[in-house]
């Protein structure tokens, strides 16, 4: 590792430190470097609150002059809740900029990288970039498809199914894989599920650990079926739960919910009188959702995978045979020629299940 | 590693060398070491040849005397189709003996260590214990439980179908993944499908590399409609098939059968007609084969895995999504809770797909 990706590695750690914070923001870290050694870091504490930029010139006080700065995305040229990183960069005397990648927001692109270099100041670009754009794959997917990024997890039995012909699925992975799923939660803007999966196992989808941010939780609920006893609507984070409903009635159970602090959410029908899932995500992101994982069941699997709105799938594969069950994506029917493809990653054990992740293509 | 494990791994590498030539017989290899040199190294190289502690002994000569000998099998202590390899141990001055694992063999079972110890020698076992219980699984398989080891391969999409509604399964896999699977048929005694991957595909079953061994070729064929165009039977290769059959009719078809080279097989029926697995299998270690890659199709894998008569279960998960298609265990239903448990190794990306190896538990 060389001594500029060191640094980039440092301020993407700082970075992960506003995950669900920060959002619909990037969460971003900065290092300042001056003769080897750290003088000031700094990130993304809050949506609106400074920059990672600020609060590591903030943080490097007088040093901050003559020293390197590594940031993980590009810095800003405009003002926005708060004033230009650029002006504030070369205000402090900093000497070098180091980026891990661009700011695909067209107010940036390229533009903050361009302004400290008229201003003098020597950029470089792209140190540890794949690392910097996959820590912020929910904001670009936003300003690029105008929808979240969405992750869709399986546990799967050896022969495919997810459950039973009983239904039952709570415990086809093991607890090790259950803990898995809980602690990725938290790096995600919201977790969603369909109704079915409400009605079978009345989840309250939070993390595992809950003293610091709680990602929302995400229903899909057209016609607004949740009843009020659910943990989603009843525990003391609804107001972290978002029904998305495409109902134009029940305007009375949309105000009791409300009342209770739920967030209900109106979208587009599609032609089968449910919810356009397209776009309920371009609805969910102008609430500010970047990123979500999805739990399923197979319903909202199958419509998700069919509009092709899934940008990675994790698989978590049991070690059980039952020869029948119920399948992981339901309504899809492909031939091999025109399968959906993905690109796995490399697996690996997690308790007694293989855990599968791959990103479609 | 210790010493002793450096040369059993020898040992065992030589055994391989045998494989697919000894059967019934276990793969054995032998080497002689003295003052940390190896004077003399040997294998059972076919099935009534002389065995691999023998090998060894005549290898290494007058340097026999006084040397450890590492043996990856216990030697045997009974007239077989070649003397006792305990008298020739003794004989020819080797002064100690270090056995991998215990031949399970009724006549031998702990008994050649015994027969050595009386003459003096000191023994040692359970270097290496578990490659060398591995390498030799067929045989053991057929010791103990009076039927080969049986491995099924199955190549699945990611939502766990081996093939799409029309049918089509052969390129569900990448091509690594199917040159893998080529190699992998030559570390068994036979290769076994059914009679529907024989309509379909029309496969020749032939491992990669077809310069030595070439395994059996298993069909289960209840009612011996195998037709004479098919590869297996017509190919240069037909006298290494097997075609297995419950029918006591078509006397016929099987004389044209056998006229060819083939090798036909009666095996007992069951309750609904259907070839009786569990009799054919002991059938077919009475021929001679301690071990079966099964490549399936469904109905194979089904009725196999019903009957608890599979060992080993290797997926090859190819980065697809089809959503509906033909399931891999045809006919078993079972419920979560009475699932066939497997226990998986260490997963490994093979080309494009992931490979998950378990066994049954």
């Amino acid at each position: 590792m060389s001594m500029h990706e060191k640094w980039m590695k440092r301020a993407l750690e700082l970075a992960e430190k506003g995950r669900g914070w920060t959002s619909p923001n990037p969460v971003v870290g900065a290092v300042l470097v001056k003769e080897d050694r750290i003088v000031g870091e700094g990130y993304h504490h809050l949506f609106g609150a400074p920059h990672a930029e600020i609060e590591a010139i903030r943080n490097a006080g007088e040093n901050a002059a003559g020293s390197t700065l590594y940031v993980s995305l590009e810095p800003c040229c405009y003002f926005g809740k708060t004033p230009p990183c650029v002006e504030a960069i070369v205000r402090s005397g900093i000497r070098e900029v180091v980026v891990a990648t661009i700011d695909p927001n067209p107010k940036v692109n390229g533009e903050g990288i361009r302004a400290l270099k008229n201003a003098g100041i020597p950029v470089s670009v792209g140190i540890l970039e794949e690392q910097a754009n996959e820590c912020n794959r929910g904001f670009f997917s936003v300003i690029r498809k105008n929808r979240p990024w969405v992750t869709l997890k399986l546990g799967l039995t050896a022969d495919g199914f997810i459950a039973d012909v009983t239904g039952k699925s709570q415990w086809i992975t093991s607890e090790p894989s259950r803990v898995y799923v809980k602690e990725q939660r938290l790096k995600y803007d919201a977790v969603m599920i369909g109704m079915g999966t409400v009605f079978k196992d009345d989840p309250s989808l939070l993390p595992e650990n809950r003293m610091g941010f709680i990602p929302y939780r995400v229903i899909l609920d057209d016609v607004l079926n949740m009843p009020f006893r659910m943990k989603l609507v009843s525990d003391e984070y609804k107001q972290r739960t978002i029904l998305v409903v495409s109902t134009s009635e029940k305007d009375e159970k949309i105000k009791q919910m409300k009342a209770l602090g739920v967030h209900v959410i109106q979208t587009e029908r599609n032609e089968l009188g449910w919810i356009n899932l397209k776009a309920a995500l371009t609805t969910l992101a102008d609430f500010g959702i970047t990123s979500i994982f999805c739990e399923g069941g197979g319903q909202v699997a199958g419509s998700l995978v069919s509009e092709r709105l899934i940008d990675e799938l994790q698989v978590f594969v049991a070690p059980k045979v039952i020869g029948t069950g119920i399948i992981a994506f339901s309504g899809l029917m492909k031939s091999l020629d025109e399968a959906i493809q993905l690109k796995w990653n490399e697996p690996v054990k997690i308790g007694e299940d293989i855990f599968l992740k791959g990103t479609l293509v």
